[in-house]
């Protein structure tokens, strides 16, 4: 048996998320469809990160094990084959047995993407979020800011989120200037559901004139998602990479970063 | 009465085309569907053009009449309100009741765009159309302008094509290099079924060697669709500009062009 490990990149609109349900197309279900015909068994796939409908994924990892003596490239090569147009295998690796995607996942980043225009433009339907009014920039890279190093984000996410701990560390928090709009990139050691569109409903929010940026401490303070009840919508968001070791966190956010370890040998 | 004049774009991905059909998804379904809703009566809607499954509008025209009294404005924002976000109106005007959104139209510009990359791209899929190989503009130049003007094009459409006459004239045909790709740009009087999707896959055969462009005059000659047997898919088609009057047409393309005419009190 060998580990394979598979870098992707999906658009998600078409797709009713990343996690195979009974009925609808899902991301997961391309992928174990095409691994099974090439088993003859069924092959279940393990990813970083299970992203919501609609979300999408420049990066992504998943991996599965296989007996089948096939090269890196012959893996990628077969899958793009047998894949749709909207989802595509960037590179193939094998792993060692004791890697695993989700538990040696010590970090990701998302990226949001949002126009600003008089009018919708059906172009961007389905691949960027629509805001019609004009927004104070600066007020809300003040904001962004202010979330970076560890909270317990429990104000900042959906109150569905099921997890023991609601403290994660954010590594960068930063709005990104656009030709027509504006970008908000979050890098962290992990995130709740629903907690990057929620955190951009807020920044738009704080670009509006809603929310003061000196606000935020005092939010994360307050535990109370009723304080920021907006939700900003899926077809904006694009999970950009993923870290799957801490040196490579490392080596973009400094030594002295706090590493989050899901890797424990209980939830092997 | 008024006439109402409705100028829109679309993304086509989702859309079964234009033209309403008894199953699923289509522009003219969700204009009629407002439309019998705001008038208590079915109104039917008379496009410029009857885009295929997938092709998408930057500019398409409709016209219907109506007997409520709303103002341009109210109208456009009345739509707009009402549809989803893959199509929108951008402008309303009131026309003359002798004005028909087909027999009025002089001329349409196409734009087919291809990406070229060594791997596809899942975020462009349903947008632009993916070119794997290397292609030799100098020639694909070459050969687009010798489809100006008036020709006989039985050879370069579908052999489905029931209409009287396979004359059109061509105003302009071009390749426009793009970062990652190129555009092909083409205005003419009308356009045969699949006409625009034969020429681009003929320009890329150019381009890729399978044939010459001293081919063009002879195979416009021959007008025998198995000389140029293959279709570019609908995703990289754009409907850009439609013509209106000639007047129009001629401010483009100079006064003395040929302007072919559909308007006749027979077929009103």
């Amino acid at each position: 048996m060998v580990r394979v490990l598979v870098n992707i990149s999906y658009q998600g609109s078409q797709f009713l998320g990343f996690q195979i349900q009974d009925n609808g197309r899902t991301v997961q279900q391309q992928f174990e469809k095409i691994l099974k015909r090439m088993h003859k068994r069924h092959v279940r796939i393990h990813p970083t990160s299970r992203t919501d409908r609609g979300v999408h994924a420049f990066e992504q990892y998943f991996h599965f094990d296989s007996e089948l003596n096939i090269s890196a490239d012959q893996w990628q090569y077969a899958m793009n084959r047998a894949l749709p147009d909207d989802v595509y295998v960037n590179s193939v690796a094998f792993v060692d047995e004791s890697f695993h995607c989700r538990y040696d996942c010590v970090g990701k980043t998302y990226r949001y993407k949002i126009y600003q225009s008089a009018h919708k433009d059906p172009f961007e339907c389905g691949l960027k979020a629509y805001v019609y009014d004009n927004l104070d920039f600066d007020k809300m890279i003040q904001a962004a800011q202010l979330f970076i190093g560890t909270h317990d984000f429990t104000g900042f996410c959906s109150q569905k989120t099921e997890v023991e701990s609601k403290v994660r560390t954010l590594y960068e928090s930063r709005i990104e200037k656009t030709t027509y709009g504006f970008d908000y990139v979050v890098t962290g050691s992990g995130f709740l559901y629903n907690m990057v569109r929620v955190l951009v409903a807020f920044l738009i929010g704080v670009g509006k004139g809603k929310y003061n940026p000196e606000s935020v401490p005092q939010l994360l303070e307050e535990k109370n998602r009723n304080k920021v009840p907006f939700t900003a919508p899926a077809e904006g968001l694009y999970l950009e990479h993923i870290y799957l070791s801490p040196q490579s966190l490392m080596n973009d956010f400094g030594e002295n970063i706090k590493i989050h370890r899901k890797k424990s040998t209980q939830n092997r």
